[in-house]
């Protein structure tokens, strides 16, 4: 099945356009967990049988787990062994290198890892994206704009009239040959937003900054989603696996995560109902 | 000290602007170091043994060492443990993220492996960046213009008259307050080189891109120095590192390593002697 494909189904199946962020930091799982050899595979277990049935998609930010050392890498495999197989899985390392390189960064993430996405820096051009996209029932979410503060500095940048994020949303649909590539989009401004789904109206568009980051929610399902109110990938991390510091913290995370859920699917019911 | 001065006293000491990358493949080891437990760590013992009076830096690419699992991560210790303390070593991750990531992404490269020196990517800005340069022994070396064809997808990109890069590279030179900020600039065009070091007369340029990719080696030196000529760090890795398919790789890796030093510094005495 294609990456679209997978998508889609999944958000009809489970109705949700929620993807939750394990950026799962050692130091804030519950003492209780280190007991177990391996507390962030436990924490996320936890998290992912408590939500499994409330999410279309789970996005690891590898940076949280290579960082623990080597155990990281084999967390990431355990991790995603524990989510469905028809959930979407996102790798997000945002990699992107020379050609031998990417060649390295991909086998890593599509073959090894088996992410169904990775997400990938557009700096270095298509060389560095192209490993990503081989498969079709994989996705490149190429960066477009970002929710930080440091995407002022390039970002929106002025060429020839137009921000360079545009520029990079042009070369995505280019390169989208095998209808596999996505965009990162950070839920900052929404009039960027409308006008980024209009360049691209059929694309997924992976959706940070939401919770934690304060981004607004009513017009990112507004903006963000195609047509038929989907095709959004609305992550949130932090409030939802640390919404609570205590044992009660996959039952805590599944209650954020209903109103996560709902309150996205309130506002597809307003603009697309 | 400084980062600074820990690369000028290298390139001083042994007389070489000669970076080796260690973008070891296990599939281009000889065979015989597979009697060893890890024989991408063999590989690299035998060619920094073979070449460590030669360089004044290392460079890894941890996409050839995260790719091979979990294992990976420990190759990039050891191997950082047989380099000796003077020689400059560079984690190429090409890494930055939003803030809580790229602290941790910093975490791996400058705490825990403890590279001298990582590669940032700067399409996120600067709180991508700036977690990277916390430490003043430690550089960043900042994306500017790579040697792949994708560099020219949007690196040359004019923005206000100028090419996209030359905007990275301003923001470079603002974001040094620690004095620690480096360029990567790919060794491809001899007037784009020669202008980036006239916009940054005394940063560190990590120049790629010689060897395999054949950039032109007397410009590269001629145009990447500062006016002492110094402080370009000239990386070449495959033809240097698989001189010889045999057993006999780090003797040949040596002989190669010799010439291209030698021929540096035959430019260096041509055109600042």
């Amino acid at each position: 099945m294609n990456f679209n494909d997978k998508l889609r189904r999944i958000q009809r199946k489970n109705n949700s356009l929620l993807c939750i962020g394990l950026d799962t930091e050692t130091s804030r799982v519950p003492e209780s967990l280190f007991r177990w050899g391996d507390p962030q595979y436990e924490f996320n277990r936890k998290i992912i049988d408590a939500t499994k049935d409330l999410v279309c998609a789970y996005k690891l930010n590898i940076s949280f787990y290579e960082s623990v050392g080597e155990h990281g890498w084999y967390t990431v495999h355990q991790t995603l062994a524990r989510i469905p197989e028809e959930i979407v899985t996102i790798g997000d390392g945002k990699r992107g290198d020379i050609r031998n390189s990417a060649e390295k960064q991909a086998h890593l993430f599509c073959e090894d890892w088996e992410f169904a996405a990775s997400t990938v820096n557009p700096y270095m051009g298509y060389d560095a994206v192209e490993p990503f996209t081989r498969r079709k029932d994989q996705c490149a979410f190429v960066l477009a704009v970002t929710s930080n503060t440091g995407s002022k500095d390039f970002q929106h940048l002025r060429v020839r009239g137009r921000p360079l994020y545009e520029h990079v949303i042009g070369a995505a649909k280019k390169w989208n040959r095998r209808n596999n590539i996505g965009l990162v989009v950070g839920a900052t401004r929404s009039a960027e937003l409308k006008r980024i789904r209009a360049l691209a109206p059929e694309m997924p568009l992976l959706i940070p900054g939401i919770g934690a980051q304060k981004g607004d929610l009513a017009s990112t399902v507004r903006y963000g989603c195609d047509k038929k109110g989907e095709m959004a990938v609305i992550n949130v991390g932090r409030s939802i696996i640390y919404a609570s510091g205590g044992d009660d913290f996959a039952e805590k995370a599944r209650l954020v995560a209903i109103t996560y859920r709902d309150l996205i699917n309130s506002y597809r019911e307003k603009y697309f109902g």
